[in-house]
């Protein structure tokens, strides 16, 4: 490519002098551009706490470092919400090979213990494969046939659907369901298992690990307040979740969602901008094993003498915006979708969609849930592994999500939610 | 990110029933991205190709490989259109560090000629270095002062744009210009550079290159055709230029654009879809330091008894899809406008945009200008550097891509471009 012609940022603009909300989400993106803290604090988030599993020292720390960034934006007031929170521990290195004819280690496989599930016995479990590719495969062959062996379900993710997300939701259930140890293994991993089933059923496979659930550990969900300035008693949530699983650094999944929340304020607080009602950055605690951070906050609200008007939640990694998804029917969507054309300079639609886990508990009290979807290409490269480190979140697309929740935020704020 | 509920798919689903277009873009799209050859190709044209210059041998390997890939896709015919080419060589390694007193290397700059330009004096050039932030400031100083003196143009992108490659096109002006030996240093370097002339002003910089321009070489566009079944005097073009820089594979710039256009052919071959019009997918010749293909291809096209009814090149990275950019007014928008909603359950924006260099050349024939537009977040870490290799393409996005130009030409093909 050599010589792009800026027509269309200047049609923008000519637009934007005529109409003053266009001219202020461009200034909000231009903050989030230019000046926003988002990529900084992620970097503090990922590289000086790290993982941050419920109930870890690091998940301690990462409330803390929450409160503080809060107050930095801006936060008229930051305050904790406490809740008990599951305390699982992976323990030692978990092991899988193929065992030769004396139990010796043929050839290894890289597992890794899924979450919340129990250990193998101390000795590890030697015993033969059944493939299988789906629930129903399972059911079929019957218990005597599975009784004592290794199930290996090997299902693969729709490639047509444009969400990949919605390809896990569909892949996901073979996540949990075992009341044994659970692992996870790799793509290329499961490939090379079914090549070596396809040879030969009869083979042996040893497993190990030694995961464990100590006792419930007391921790809190974060958040960051700015009171409103006309209806202070309503309330527009905006929030990620704070914790993560053990391996990588949680950075797309899901400390962009952390750094957006509270990047809205930080916007709100630099552009001047006066929000009529309250606006609360939330980061929630627990999301990933248990949701309890969700579930305490729904609980504190459902209590309090105020009424949360909608919910938005970040929670689908920090890649470029495509899309603000609401999770309502026809006649609502049409209200937001007036707000369309103010997001095409940005190219993100506003649609049907979903809110989120943590803000998903508020659904009984009738709050309006809305999401950022990113795009999701890339997201399962790395979702859940090793592999989720700050290295691997783009500046500039993590900065565009945050503009793109900070924009919403700011029409929710000024024209309230749907009202039938 | 926990479960993500297809709700929306199943909602396009249902709408695609109804619709006979939406279902075989649908189509399209499912086919793109599970059975299309084009991150095969890629693979092949960067490792068993890789850079490829105009007048390199590689580009002449390219040529046959071009060739060959479009047959292989089901091209009823598949042809060269003859150019010539500027031959430039890069040389010997490019050399730049800042002298000591006795001409001794202090501190070394990674840098790179910029193509087209000339060598240095064949001992280099040692000189002081004047740093300019615009060419009026250049300007302002006069001749005297920059006389037998390094300038260097520290322009930085300005990051408020959507589009990075709006950014670009107001920077790059820099990029050419001076008569002499011209360098490109990267951004750490620059500010490296900036922060040693902030200390002292006097220190003395030392440049060498060996780049030579050898006399034009015959070269190729490459052609690939299917005939219209209707009205085959009509013709659609859809490509991506052949040619690369001769530092990285040619990956994104613009390995993606071609085989992108290839699969084309492939996709309206393999789902059965019967084109009205001429389609020709072009992988074009130059487009870097010359635009030679897209000049004797127009030029052809001036002489054929056809009409071209439209053109789209995908030239801005093999990423995932975020708009068709029309050059347009706003009256022949409004026709494509209609189009928008076969779109949106992939992303995808119809909008005012640019057409490619390549395609340019058909202007003055009258010919209308598309282009396709991807994310442009991550192009310019890699853009006509090392860094452009097959690696950096993900599967998926380039297979979006891929998906969105062979959806908007099947709507081109069946309704034709805007008539006044």
């Amino acid at each position: 490519m050599k010589i792009f012609i800026p027509l269309i940022f200047l049609a923008n603009f000519l637009f934007a002098q005529e109409n003053s909300d266009s001219l202020i989400i461009r200034k909000i993106y231009s903050y989030h551009l230019t000046e926003s803290k988002s990529y900084d604090n992620l970097h503090s988030l990922c590289k000086n706490i790290g993982a941050r599993l419920s109930g870890s020292k690091q998940a301690e720390k990462a409330v803390a470092w929450a409160k503080q960034a809060m107050l930095q934006a801006g936060a008229d007031t930051a305050y904790l919400v406490p809740c008990m929170v599951p305390h699982w521990v992976r323990g030692a290195k978990e092991k899988c090979y193929v065992t030769g004819d004396s139990k010796n280690k043929l050839e290894s496989f890289a597992v890794c213990a899924l979450g919340s599930s129990v250990a193998t016995p101390t000795a590890g479990i030697t015993t033969k494969v059944i493939e299988v590719t789906s629930f129903e495969e399972l059911e079929k062959l019957g218990t005597e046939k599975i009784k004592g062996n290794i199930v290996f379900y090997n299902v693969s993710f729709d490639k047509t659907f444009i969400h990949t997300g919605s390809a896990y939701g569909k892949a996901v259930k073979y996540r949990s369901g075992a009341s044994m140890a659970a692992f996870a293994i790799s793509v290329t991993g499961a490939k090379r298992l079914n090549a070596l089933l396809a040879q030969n059923k009869n083979f042996e496979l040893y497993l190990y690990s030694d995961c464990k659930t100590l006792p419930d550990e007391p921790s809190y969900s974060v958040v960051g307040e700015i009171r409103g300035n006309e209806i202070p008693n309503e309330v527009i949530v905006v929030g990620g979740h704070l914790d993560s699983w053990d391996l990588g650094e949680g950075a797309h999944d899901d400390g962009a969602g952390v750094v957006q929340s509270i990047e809205v304020i930080n916007a709100f607080k630099k552009l001047g901008i006066k929000n009529k009602r309250t606006i609360r950055a939330i980061a929630f605690m627990n999301e990933e094993n248990g949701t309890r951070g969700g579930k305490s906050y729904a609980a504190m609200a459902a209590k309090e003498n105020k009424k949360h008007i909608a919910a938005l939640e970040s929670d689908m990694g920090g890649f470029t915006p495509k899309a603000i998804g609401i999770e309502a029917k026809k006649d609502t969507l049409l209200y937001y979708k007036k707000w369309q054309p103010l997001f095409e300079p940005y190219f993100v639609f506003i649609k049907q969609g979903y809110g989120g886990t943590d803000i998903g508990e508020l659904i009984p009290l009738g709050v309006p849930q809305f999401s950022l979807e990113p795009d999701s290409q890339r997201y399962f490269d790395i979702h859940h592994t090793a592999d989720d480190t700050f290295e691997k979140v783009n500046e500039r697309e993590l900065e565009l999500g945050a503009a793109t929740i900070t924009s919403f935020i700011y029409l929710l704020d000024k024209y309230g939610a749907y009202k039938k």
